[in-house]
């Protein structure tokens, strides 16, 4: 059994910061469940456009206020506490952060720790 | 892209209910992520055995308060908001919830939302 706390991975190597987000990872791919799990936390007032062309990826909302748009039908939804969007057609989207939104992901297959978003907004797919 | 709101699947048939817990199942094995994802909610005071034999699972926690005890070590673990614990070993667990504690899970391989939990606290594997 692994037991992780968010606290205890705040500024360790789990802990992955970019542009106006940072991203707990509680588990990777050497953890072996076949998927990673990570609490991501999104800036008030950001924008991001990702493109998760080698992951199936879900995202629920613990807490916070935003919308995201899916950039191939141009819909936009409103996030807020208790709503999932699940990306099963590796759907390129738009997120907004209205208020600080905290998130919890799950990436299938699983993140190394290792990958940086491209410029096309996907992570690179494993070697 | 898949979005649903947790409260909109209240009382469907993704609202799973047994002896002092629910289940909203946010996805299921037929969104075809590869992994299923439920918010579960356990009833203060209750306590629970479960050996997920088939399934890797973790679970999140999003609020309450309360224990996990490996089975085979006899090692208790304190559940508060931001822990998670993963059962890489299928790991035989009793959970207690002092207060009402609710989770967000992970499940690989997904759960079919057909499952029941056996005599031993398993889900059966999927056809």
């Amino acid at each position: 059994m692994i037991v992780r706390d968010l606290k205890d991975l705040k500024n360790t190597d789990r802990d992955v910061h970019d542009a106006q987000w940072t991203s707990v990872r509680m588990l990777l791919a050497d953890d072996g469940m076949g998927f990673s799990f990570h609490i991501t936390t999104l800036e008030a007032g950001s924008e991001h456009t990702f493109h998760y062309k080698n992951h199936f990826e879900s995202v629920y909302c613990i807490s916070g206020k935003g919308s995201i748009t899916d950039l191939a039908t141009g819909e936009t939804h409103q996030i807020h506490p208790g709503v999932m969007y699940a990306l099963n057609l590796h759907d390129k989207h738009t997120l907004r952060a209205e208020e600080e939104l905290v998130m919890a992901c799950c990436f299938n297959p699983p993140v190394t720790g290792k990958e940086v978003h491209q410029a096309d907004g996907s992570y690179a797919a494993a070697d």
